[in-house]
């Protein structure tokens, strides 16, 4: 019995109270869809008389982790689900050894074996020649994969079972097409044919559950992760994939610029549930340490490959930053704030030369589509501060991104578009309607916006009314924002505050396009609530835990979870206990009808 | 020496980091309007040069707390800078005893000496018979009162200061009339005769700093203060009332609902530098022990009259809930969420009466008229819940208050609209197009609105975003939503999170709307943080010890207060850090234009 490499100490696994994970088969292909069903407790009359609330099936992005009946082993990595509906296309090789240079020295460093993840000795897969692998190039040949079929059993919960009495809402999704009733898996096949829709799936990280990023679709969250040169442990960084997942992290990225970002990064995906992406010009500027001016297309072609044989689902890139957008950036009052942009105009400006990652992308998409990495187009001249929102240099950098869309999709690669960054609310509303029309409707994933930059410390929240903005006008993922943000590095408990409320962001925005059944978990929230069913409210929070303990805080015992009141208005001052007696009152009030009609209303509709 | 009633200790008093207390004179008046002077340090350039930040002149709720020159004394009371302005007007009369029945036995009874604020021996004022003493009757007759220029110069932040390199986004005001330049005190009486503006001013509140409420002023918020049956004393409610406008709160609601509520409401009014409002009916209730079928006008009335005589600026009255209204909410998912709605139609069932606050509103207007309480109509049947929104029972009663708002009018008393609650974002246009139309144009006030009700724990959040869409929309006012929202009591760290979160909603919708200046603060922090100045960051940050702490908590040495680099990317990969070095490398290119040329773009625009 060797040494375990890696804790399992700070991991956070197990249910969510008062839940479980349950699993849909498919109809077409043979798999099976992972949710959490919430079970509620029952509803008592004053008469006595007892209902039954069914079960809230929600979207579950905390993998296995969740699933009392799995036994977590980050050693060798999670179940690979995916790994059979790939072979059985049988249009992959897999490969004899890693293509990357730096993958190979890096496997051959003894010196590293005490950081290694074990079970990399498998070789990676890549399309067989001539092949394309890509979920974009299947839906356009008409191909419903499992894939697909899992994300359309995924986005609609269980929707067939939410009771006739719950009336929701019509939602307004400025031009969006949301199915009317519920996702089919030919209504996903669609929308990725029609590029309206990225499903991201490396070939190398068959551990991913399917999930889906489009504007027609659930909104989605990314959260980032990635250690950084003064911090930070491959235990730590594997614990806050964990731990941002159970929260509800749709897509991770691993942002890492410190050491090891190799062999962390392995870690991190065969341990990940959810679709992770990385900026691969971060690690390809620490193989030149930091010297910018060191940087070259084939140091950054090596890194691709590295990272898109490790299963990384999708890259940033920073193509669209050219050489003519530099002028108007200038007078900015924040300059380039992205980290990509900033380093590729530097580069630019020491060697006189065009952005290589626009001179070659080309290239880049033969590369991605081998292994079907999706490219998020990374907006490097994103606004940093409301001044600099909606300028010349934005705009004009949106205008490259729709060229290069067009070439991804020429290739068959799926393509997302980044944005924002800092708008002010009236200023949200033209980014979406640029976007949509240079971009051909490619998926858009923001950054926030955050509406104002006076809140330092708060800036989860100033972003968090840009971002559920911005997703009901049709972005289709949100990058999470952190109380940390523009001060430092967040910890575990900030990703966390920072999961949470990009959740309800997004969820606002689901609510407000009318996506089906999104409102049902408000309405069994509210109905507990008018019930004082406490622990049914604590089960349905995002965060139950918080829930509870702001709750216990003031009234802990036992007795207050079935109380009706809080210490919010205490007993004599509870609206939902009075209205519960007013409903008394005019139960009793039912034979005195003529009083009612006499005031020209109706007791009973 | 007596011993002291009160403790000063939990007091949190004196500035904020490098900002000092300024006082700006009047033109018309002989008036000192308070702000806070945001101090900041200089640029320097890479080339060594240095250039002055001039300061940042901001709206300051705090009060005399924050200034270093002024002796706190809670039982003295704030200074009254109002006195003078309100005999001068030679309109009202000093009684020769408390007109309320219940203040003169709390007055009598030795038993309360020990609770009692010692100067409260100064009788209250009235107006004299046949006179009218309201904002609102003065602005009618063309009148510019002192209180109007001092919000005048308030709302204005010193702009003619701002620097003229500072550019500003044009905002979008869905209607809302915003004067273009700056606020002029004619403008203020225009906006106050319109009824579209409430400048709270109770001739018995004269240490309250002169605001306004309005759609074509800076956004408000309120924070909600009070003891309730289970917890606080008198020390803890002043203390929080400090708290609140410490932070921003533009006024203050007592609910308190427990013990020595008449005494705890003197020390607050006394000692509160912005306007306090409370719903009388509570107070009445308590008087009946609760029992709402004891409820009477007759109590009631003397409530507003005891409040009226203490200085309590406006009242939360839920007169437009009828009884024709409540069949409507029996198939409410959460029925009646507001205490006073609920309270109002339990005592209307009880009795088979019509509300008597509708049938003796005429009445209440009169008695609010004498003192100049402004009426805050109520939505007793506000939506507790996304699912009752915008329903029949919400809009109905809407149609009522603006019935009300006429009559109020009528009275010359000033009105402001209180609204939802809970409202899914696609919602949120209409309320607030149907309260301008059937409100013809008072201010609406609302509490957020919620956007999911998914989130308890984070109810600040998921109402900030509602409260600064709405806002946007035109409300003039926000009650805060403190993270304890649905669950308990919140204590001082959640009003200071509450007050917080609202005044960034609140300053991001004076963003939108486009109000004059508004942007500068952002300007000013972009400027600081593209410059690494650090401390001045925190100085302009809403919370400048939060962000420090933040800051401080990864690189907490002096050195890194000017670093040029945070923890959250490290020094290679600051994006601010890359383009200084961007704007290095495109100035040493200046000779080479041609390059430029070529390229299409130029280097300086």
């Amino acid at each position: 019995m060797t040494k375990s490499k890696i804790s399992q100490e700070g991991l956070t696994t197990g249910p969510f109270p008062n839940s479980k994970k349950i699993y849909e088969s498919g109809q077409i292909h043979n798999i099976k869809v992972a949710h959490r069903s919430i079970e509620l407790s029952d509803t008592k009359t004053s008469e006595g008389e007892i209902f039954q609330n069914p079960p809230v099936t929600v979207y579950d992005t905390s993998g296995p982790y969740t699933d009392p009946d799995y036994a977590v082993n980050l050693e060798k990595g999670l179940p690979k689900i995916r790994e059979q509906w790939i072979k059985e296309r049988d249009d992959i090789q897999e490969l004899e050894q890693l293509s990357s240079e730096y993958g190979q020295m890096r496997l051959a460093d003894k010196k590293l074996d005490h950081l290694r993840f074990d079970h990399v000795s498998t070789m990676p897969l890549k399309a067989k020649d001539g092949r394309c692998v890509t979920q974009y190039y299947y839906a356009c040949q008409g191909i419903i994969t499992p894939e697909m079929e899992y994300v359309a059993i995924r986005e609609n919960q269980q929707i067939q079972q939410i009771q006739e009495s719950y009336r929701e809402h019509r939602g307004q999704c400025y031009g969006a097409q949301i199915p009317e009733k519920e996702v089919t898996p030919e209504f996903v096949r669609d929308e990725i044919a029609a590029g309206r829709a990225f499903l991201p799936a490396n070939i190398n990280h068959p551990e991913t559950e399917p999930m889906i990023i489009g504007r027609n679709f659930l909104v989605k969250i990314n959260a980032n992760i990635g250690n950084s040169p003064t911090t930070s442990s491959i235990e730590e960084e594997v614990e806050k994939a964990v731990w941002a997942v159970r929260w509800g992290a749709d897509t991770i990225m691993d942002l890492s610029t410190g050491d090891n970002i190799h062999e962390t990064r392995e870690w991190i995906v065969r341990n990940s549930p959810v679709p992770v992406g990385t900026v691969p010009l971060y690690q390809a500027l620490e193989k030149v340490n930091g010297d910018v001016e060191k940087l070259s297309w084939e140091i950054y072609r090596d890194t691709l490959i590295e990272q898109a044989e490790q299963g990384v689902d999708y890259f940033t890139i920073h193509a669209g930053l050219l050489w003519k957008h530099i002028p108007s950036t200038i007078k900015r009052v924040t300059g380039i704030v992205s980290r990509g942009g900033s380093i590729m105009a530097k580069w630019m400006l020491y060697h006189h030369k065009e952005n290589f990652l626009y001179t070659h992308f080309d290239e880049i998409c033969d590369i991605l589509a081998a292994y079907d990495v999706g490219v998020s187009l990374g907006d490097g001249l994103r606004p940093g501060s409301i001044a600099d929102a909606n300028d010349r240099a934005q705009f004009g950098e949106l205008e490259a991104l729709g060229e290069l869309t067009q070439k991804a999709r020429d290739k068959y690669v799926q393509v997302i578009i980044e944005g924002p960054g800092h708008v002010p609310m009236q200023g949200i509303k033209e980014n979406m309607d640029l976007q949509l029309e240079h971009c051909k409707e490619a998926p858009f994933y923001t950054l926030g916006p955050l509406t104002t930059d006076i809140a330092p410390g708060y800036d989860h929240i100033t972003s968090a009314i840009g971002g559920a903005m911005i997703a009901w006008h049709g972005t289709a993922m949100l990058c999470y924002v952190t109380p940390k943000e523009h001060l430092g590095l967040p910890d575990k408990h900030d990703v966390k505050t920072g999961v949470i409320t990009y959740k309800l962001a997004a969820h606002a925005a689901d609510v407000a396009k009318g996506f089906p059944g999104a409102q049902f978990r408000d309405f069994a929230m509210s109905k507990a609530r008018f019930e004082f069913r406490w622990k049914d409210q604590f089960s349905l929070a995002l965060d139950p835990e918080t829930a509870m303990q702001y709750h216990d805080k003031t009234l802990p015992d036992e007795g207050y979870k079935s109380s009706h009141f809080c210490s919010m208005c205490g007993e004599k001052f509870c609206s939902m206990k009075s209205t519960m007696e007013v409903r008394d009152l005019a139960k009793k009030l039912e034979d005195k009808k003529e009083l009612f009609k006499e005031s020209g209303g109706e007791l009973y509709m």
